[in-house]
């Protein structure tokens, strides 16, 4: 099979992402305090991988070739998400949580803008992304794009995540990560998803495609990254490596070895491209973008 | 003019609150992690004056004699705004922020949850509001009420006052005083009146009126709290008093004097009693809320 050039799409796509994230932000930049704006600058716009709002924008791509277009909306979409994962970030690398001092090559936003301000850009850009969707049109989609982002990102989902990943008392269970990963990385990756095939106006069973796909990278992506935990260096990860090993906190690779750990992904990638061939017949981004999720470097 | 009676009135309507906050908090309690949980409930079920929400109802009340009625919405709309206000409070009690050790007349959630599971509560009740409010159905409605309430709450209003608040450099200018309040106390009350007329289906002018009245009350609010941090104990006030003064940031009554601060205040609420006559031609509890805002003990 002919394979679908990822690269430049991928960084055709980050430049859209890129472009759509400093227009957002620029448009309420006159009424933000300057100091909260710099921080919420500097975490929202530092690069990234922009998976997320690349499977929204892909999803809307893939769902309106059938439907009539995901436009505006999808933007919309697209940012809310990594204003939501960029919030995430920020909040996760404070002293009392992760502490860590490193983000993609950079001081984390703390180091670089003190704590305070730090715990405000993150609410901010958490607050803004529901105020991007609820713009103005498409009632119907908005709302439903907004159910999303909040059940994704809330309590039942990445802030779930999150409170059993800092608990003292982790179990290391294979079962407990699978559970931990769902909530952590795979529920914000999963909306995603489905926002973007929501904001193309797709029908219910297209929806329920994207979240099955979404649930099944979400996983993917969350092994890849312990994997490569194991591997990198700090230089190439932009990040602190071996963290988690270093607080006592068996990742799923430890637990069940990085062999089994990589086949469960490549198994989870091969379900995510099966999903998706009744949207692309011919091998394109959305089965590319999986398969990245996995042979990704960094 | 005969008074209406606020306090059987508010003890009612609070009881409702607490009622409507509790349904809502146990309908997703199944689904998240039971410390997060426990954090979420401690700050949210602990009593309060719950004025936020009393102002969404009473507005819904209002607007609905003309239009048909709040219902579920308006009950939504109430829990999201309040909500969002005690996570406000979560995130503003943290060491890094004001570092209050003492809220309602008990520990903060920092210190009876820790500092980690304090920041994601906090998060999860934000990011909750929304899910309430992109609930099924009416959705023209839950659009609007969200676009308020995140525009409120983000950096444009409440995230922005409190990112103004703690700067080091804060002028002592009545001025900045005024500009900081309108953002970190009025635009959440301004929001929470603005949504309850929403919810009711009110007319754009309702709306409007709302937003004056909650504009007014909101800055009404501020200085009168100002004042009783002036007289108040930590004892009946539930949190430490004259923080501020010790942090050397001066308050509005000190800075203008505490008879200027209360004229300024009770003409405020002139304004709003004055705003909303249309829609109480006879003294109701949109009057008697506003006079409370600068008549209260706490």
């Amino acid at each position: 099979m002919p394979g679908f050039a990822l690269e430049p799409f991928l960084a055709e796509q980050q430049r859209r992402v890129q472009g759509l994230l400093a227009d957002r932000l620029g448009a309420i930049s006159d009424r933000v305090p300057p100091r909260l704006l710099e921080a919420m600058r500097y975490s929202l716009l530092d690069g990234g991988k922009r998976l997320r709002p690349v499977l929204v924008l892909a999803f809307a791509d893939a769902v309106s070739r059938a439907s009539g277009g995901g436009g505006h909306l999808a933007d919309d979409a697209a940012c809310a998400v990594e204003f939501v994962h960029t919030y995430s970030l920020i909040h996760d690398d404070l002293p009392a949580m992760d502490d860590d001092d490193l983000r993609r090559g950079r001081p984390s936003c703390h180091v670089a803008h003190g704590e305070a301000i730090a715990i405000l850009a993150g609410d901010a850009l958490l607050t803004e992304a529901f105020a991007l969707l609820g713009g103005r049109g498409e009632a119907e989609e908005r709302s439903a794009l907004c159910r999303e982002l909040a059940v994704g990102a809330g309590a039942t989902g990445m802030v779930g995540g999150q409170a059993l990943d800092i608990a003292d008392d982790r179990p290391a269970e294979a079962s407990f990560l699978l559970h931990l990963h769902r909530l952590k990385t795979g529920a914000l990756i999963r909306a995603a998803c489905r926002m973007g095939a929501i904001a193309a106006r797709g029908t219910p069973s297209d929806v329920e495609l994207a979240g099955s796909y979404g649930e099944a990278v979400g996983l993917a992506f969350q092994i890849a990254d312990d994997l490569l935990d194991l591997t990198g260096t700090r230089e190439e990860m932009g990040k602190p490596v071996r963290a988690d090993a270093a607080a006592g906190k068996p990742t799923f690779p430890a637990v069940v070895g990085p062999g089994a750990a990589r086949t469960l992904a490549d198994e989870r990638v091969a379900r995510a491209v099966a999903a998706v061939r009744v949207l692309e017949p011919r091998e394109g981004p959305l089965a590319a973008l999986a398969r990245y999720t996995v042979e990704r470097r960094r």
